[in-house]
C-alpha cells in the first residue's frame, strides 16, 4: 500500500516487519505502550566482581548463543575498534545468524563483510552504513533486511522491546572496574557516550571495554555500574587520530558561502530569531559556515541564543566560550575543540533518548527553534533522503535528520542544486528518510524554497526581501535544464533494507541494485 | 516458619504478600528477574503542552481511580506539603482504597489519619512513619499491613514490578514547562531529589509539582522532562525552616563525645582506614561529632577519603570544602549547608538506586569501606531494630540502615546502652529492622562489641588496644544490671506491618500494639 510519503511499501515486507506503513509525523502522539524491561542480574555481595578478562570471557559469560542481537554506539567514528574485536571473537567462536543493533556503522567496519559472507552476521540494524557494508546490503548480500533508523528512533525501538539487544558493547574511553564508563578522559577520548545510554537502560547484558581503568569512582558516568554487568580492559578501543578529527577548515567553496549566507539570513529573518531562541546546526562546511555567519549577528544585536543541541564541533563551541549560547546539550564530538569544551560547566552530556526519542514524555529537539540539516536529495514534495546514494547504494546515515527535522519550529535543509551531475532537487528522491511535512525550507545556491504548508515564514521571508525566494518546482526545473531529467536508478526485485520512520512504521524500502 | 533472622513470618502472610521469608543478605545474588517496564504515552508533537492549572486536573489527566497506587518523595521531610495537597483532593474526588508509596513520612503528614480513617488510605508502603500515622497503624486503623522498607528496597520494588505506581507526584524547587525538575533553586530548595528518580523512571504517569517555574531547560535535571506528564505550578511546595534545617549544634554530652571517639578509633584501627577509603555517616550528635574527629586525625595523617555517600550534612560538606574527601555521592540534603554545597564541583546527586537498590548491577553501598549508623536497640545477635519503639509504636524508618549496614566492609553501629530506663543493648529486638549478619561492630558508651564473625576486625582493634572491647552479650549484661531484664511488648495477633529485607523477604512482622 501507498504510505503517507507516497511510498508503495509491499505487503509481504508489512508482514515479514510486523511494521505500519508511515502515516504521518503525528500519528503515534500519545498512543501509550509499555516500555520493554530488561532482564537484571543484581550484584549485592561486596565482594563480587565484575573483571574479565577478555572479549571471549564477557561473550562467555554473558551467554553468546546463535540468533542473538549486538548493541554498539559509534562515538568513535571511523576511529572504532569495538565492533570488530567483538565480531571477530564471535566468528571465532562459531556463532552464527547475529544481528548488530549499532548506532551507526562506517568504513572502519569493512571487515565485517567477511562475517555477512559467511553467515555470522545476518541482520543490521543502524542509523546507516559507509563502505563496503552498505555496498554488500545493496548487493542482497545480508540475509535479512537491514533497518535504517533515526538516533531517536533507535532508542525507542529498544525502549519499545521492538529490539530486544542481548549483550551490549559500550567503549568506554575511561572505565573503573564496577563499570562506570565516561566518554571523556584515556587515550581513546570523545567526549560523550550519549548513543550507548539506552543500551545501558535495555540490553540484558552490558559489558564495558575500556584502554584506561581509572579508579572508583570514574563519577559522573555517561552510564553508570548500576547497568553493567561485566569490565573488560583491553589495549585499545580507538585511533584517537579518527575519533575526533580536527576543526574543519573554513569553506573557501563560493557557492558554500552563498548557501550560508541564504541560511543564516533565514534564520534571522524569521520570527523565532530572538532571545533565548534554539538551534541545531551540522557539520557540513555551509553549515559551519552559517553558525559563523549567525552567531556574528548575534553578536552584532546583543542576541543570545538558550541552548544548542545534537552533534558539537568547532562552532558551537566558539559560541560557548564567547557567552552566544547558554547550554551545548551533546550528543556527539566530531573534533577536538567540542572533546575538549566537555568539561565546561554549560556543555552538557545528553542521551539520545533525551536528544530524540519519539516515544519518551518529550525530546530536546521537540523544544527546537531552529535546525540546518543536509541532505542528499530533496524533492517537490520536500521528501529528504539522507541515506541512499544516487547511483542506489546505500551510503549515509539519518543520524538525527528525521528527528530534528520533525521537532523544529522552522526546519531548514542546505542542498546545492546538482551534486555532480545529479539533480538534488527532484521530482521523487531515490529513497525517503525524511518526510516532506518535516522540513520548512530547501537553501540551494541556487536560491530558497520555503514549503507551501509553511506561508508564515514564506510571508516574513518575503517581507525581509534578503533571499531570492523560488518555488521547489523552479529550483527542480533549473537542475532538470542544466544536467538534464534524471534516470531513476534501476532497481531489483528484493527488498534488502527498510527506512524506518521515527516513530516506528515503515517510510520506505531500499531493493537490490541490479 | 522461622527466617534466617529467627523470627517467625506466619503463612499466611506469606500467602497474603507472595513474599518469602528472609533468607540471608546475598540470597537473591545473581538471581535474574526482569525489570517492570512503565506505560508511557509519547510527546512526539512539539505542540503539546504539559502544563495543568490545578493538583484536580492532573489526577483527572492521569485517571486516578480507587485502588491506585500514588508514589511520592520525602526530601521535603518534615516540611512537606505536597502529600497532604495531593491526599486531599483525592479524597475529595471520593476516590477510596489508595496505597500511598513514599520514600518516607513524618509528623507532617499527620493530616492523614482523616483519609486512614474513612478509608481513602488502606495501604502504606514506606521507609517509615512517625507521629499519628505510626500510631495509627500500630493500633490497627490502617486495613492493609504496612510495609516498610529500605530506600533502596523501595527501588527495588518499584523496578521489580512488586509495586506498581499509579501516578508519582514530584515536588520540584524548580521545574521547567517541559517537566525538568531540579532539587536546587527557587524557595523550596532541597538539594537533591534522589528518591523520585525511580518514581521518573518507573511510574506510569509522573507529575511534577512545583512553586518556581524557570525556563526551558532546567538542566540539568534530576527528573527530566522525558520522564514527565504534567506539570503543575501551586503556591508553596514546602515550608522553607521545616526543609533544610541549620546546622546541628556540636554535642556537648558526653556519653556521646565518648562514643565518637570510640567509633572514631574504631575506624582509625581497622584496615581499610587508608587514602582513598570510603564512609558513610547519619545526623546524629555522635555520628557528627566521630566525623569531626575523624576529619582531624585524616589531617594530621595525610589521609583522604574518596567518596563519601548518602545524606548529607555540615561535616561532610566541611570535609569536601577542606579538600579531604574526593567526591559527595548526595541522596537528602539534612541541613542549609550541604544544600548549598549542591553547586560544589565535586558534590554529586545520585539517585536513590544507584546508592543502594539491591538489584541493580551494583550499587555505591556495595563499595562503601565505613558507615556509621544508629539504632533503636541492637541484640546479642547483632540485629537491630530502627523502626519500632520500645512501646511497640511504629516510629521510625529504615532508611538506608539496611542497605548501607549490608553494602559496607565494616558496618558500626552507635548506641548507647541504655535508652533513658530502657536496655538498647538486649537478648532480642523488638523488630527486626537490619539483620545481624550487616552488623560488625556495636559502639555503646561502656564499650564496644565485635561481631565474633569479624575475628580480624576484632585482632585489629585488640591489637591497636585503643577502645574498651566487650562481647555483645557482656554489654546486654550490664545493661540489664542496671535497669533490671527488660519486659517483652505486649502485642496483639494481627500483623499491621511488614519489615521488608532489601530483597523483598520478609525480615519481620508488626503487631498490633494492644
Amino acid at each position: 500500500m501507498l504510505n503517507a510519503v507516497g511510498r508503495e511499501i509491499p505487503d509481504e515486507i508489512l508482514k515479514l516487519t510486523g511494521k505500519e506503513p508511515f502515516q504521518g509525523n503525528n500519528y503515534k502522539e500519545g498512543v501509550e505502550y509499555r516500555k520493554q524491561g530488561p532482564i537484571v542480574k543484581p550484584v549485592m555481595d561486596h565482594n563480587t566482581s565484575k573483571m574479565v578478562s577478555s572479549i571471549r570471557e564477557a561473550l562467555e559469560k554473558c551467554g553468546a548463543h546463535d540468533g542473538m542481537t549486538l548493541g554498539f554506539h559509534h562515538h568513535f567514528r571511523e576511529g572504532d575498534l569495538i565492533v570488530n574485536m567483538v565480531m571477530k571473537e564471535v566468528h571465532d567462536m562459531g556463532i552464527r545468524d547475529v544481528t548488530i543493533c549499532a548506532s551507526s556503522l562506517g568504513k572502519a567496519h569493512d571487515p565485517l563483510l567477511e562475517y555477512i559472507e559467511d553467515g555470522t552476521i545476518t541482520g543490521i540494524e543502524s542509523s546507516g552504513v559507509r563502505g563496503k557494508i552498505g555496498e554488500a546490503i545493496s548487493h542482497g548480500k545480508l540475509k535479512k533486511p537491514a533497518i535504517m533508523r533515526s538516533h531517536g528512533g533507535r532508542v525507542r525501538a529498544i525502549q519499545s522491546g521492538e529490539t530486544i539487544i542481548d549483550i551490549s558493547f559500550i567503549g568506554a574511553p575511561t572505565c573503573d572496574d564496577y563499570g562506570n564508563c565516561k566518554g571523556i578522559g584515556g587515550k581513546s577520548d570523545c567526549g560523550v557516550l550519549s548513543y550507548s545510554f539506552v543500551d545501558g537502560q535495555h540490553a540484558n547484558k552490558v559489558v564495558a571495554v575500556t584502554d584506561c581503568l581509572v579508579p572508583f569512582p570514574n563519577f559522573p558516568a555517561d552510564v553508570a555500574m548500576t547497568r553493567v554487568d561485566y569490565v573488560c580492559v583491553v589495549d585499545a578501543i580507538g585511533i584517537p587520530e579518527k575519533i575526533a578529527t580536527g576543526a574543519a577548515k573554513p569553506t573557501t567553496d563560493t557557492r558554500k558561502i552563498m548557501m550560508a549566507d541564504y541560511c543564516t539570513q533565514v534564520v534571522i529573518n524569521t520570527p523565532y530569531f530572538k532571545e533565548g531562541f534554539s538551534y541545531q546546526t551540522g557539520v557540513g562546511g555551509a553549515s559551519i559556515a552559517s553558525a559563523a555567519l549567525l552567531a556574528k549577528i548575534m553578536e552584532e544585536r546583543g542576541i543570545k541564543m538558550g541552548f544548542a543541541v545534537g552533534g558539537m564541533s568547532k562552532g558551537m563551541v566558539d559560541m560557548l566560550d564567547k557567552g552566544l549560547v547558554g547550554k551545548l546539550l551533546d550528543t556527539q564530538d566530531f573534533d577536538l575543540f567540542a572533546v575538549n569544551s566537555v568539561k565546561h560547566p554549560n556543555h552538557h552530556r545528553i542521551s539520545a533518548g533525551a536528544y530524540a526519542n519519539p516515544f519518551n514524555k518529550g525530546s530536546f529537539v521537540n523544544k527546537l527553534d531552529y535546525v540546518v540539516l543536509a541532505a542528499l536529495e530533496v524533492d517537490t514534495h520536500f521528501n529528504c533522503n539522507v541515506v541512499v546514494g544516487s547511483d542506489g547504494i546505500i551510503t549515509g546515515a539519518q543520524g538525527g535528520h528525521p528527528d530534528a527535522a520533525q521537532g523544529a519550529k522552522c526546519t531548514i535543509v542546505i542542498c546545492p542544486l546538482l551534486q555532480g551531475r545529479i539533480p538534488a532537487i527532484c521530482t521523487d528522491v531515490t529513497t525517503v528518510t525524511t518526510p516532506g511535512e518535516s522540513i520548512d525550507v530547501v537553501v540551494t545556491d541556487y536560491g530558497v524554497a520555503v514549503n507551501p504548508a509553511r506561508q508564515d515564514l514564506l510571508e516574513a521571508l518575503k517581507k525581509a526581501d534578503c533571499v531570492p525566494l523560488r518555488t521547489i518546482e523552479e529550483l527542480r526545473d533549473i537542475a532538470y535544464d542544466i544536467v538534464g531529467t534524471p534516470q531513476p536508478v534501476k532497481f531489483g526485485e528484493r527488498i534488502v533494507g527498510i527506512i524506518e520512520g521515527r516513530d516506528g512504521t515503515i517510510m520506505d524500502v531500499v531493493r537490490e541494485v541490479k
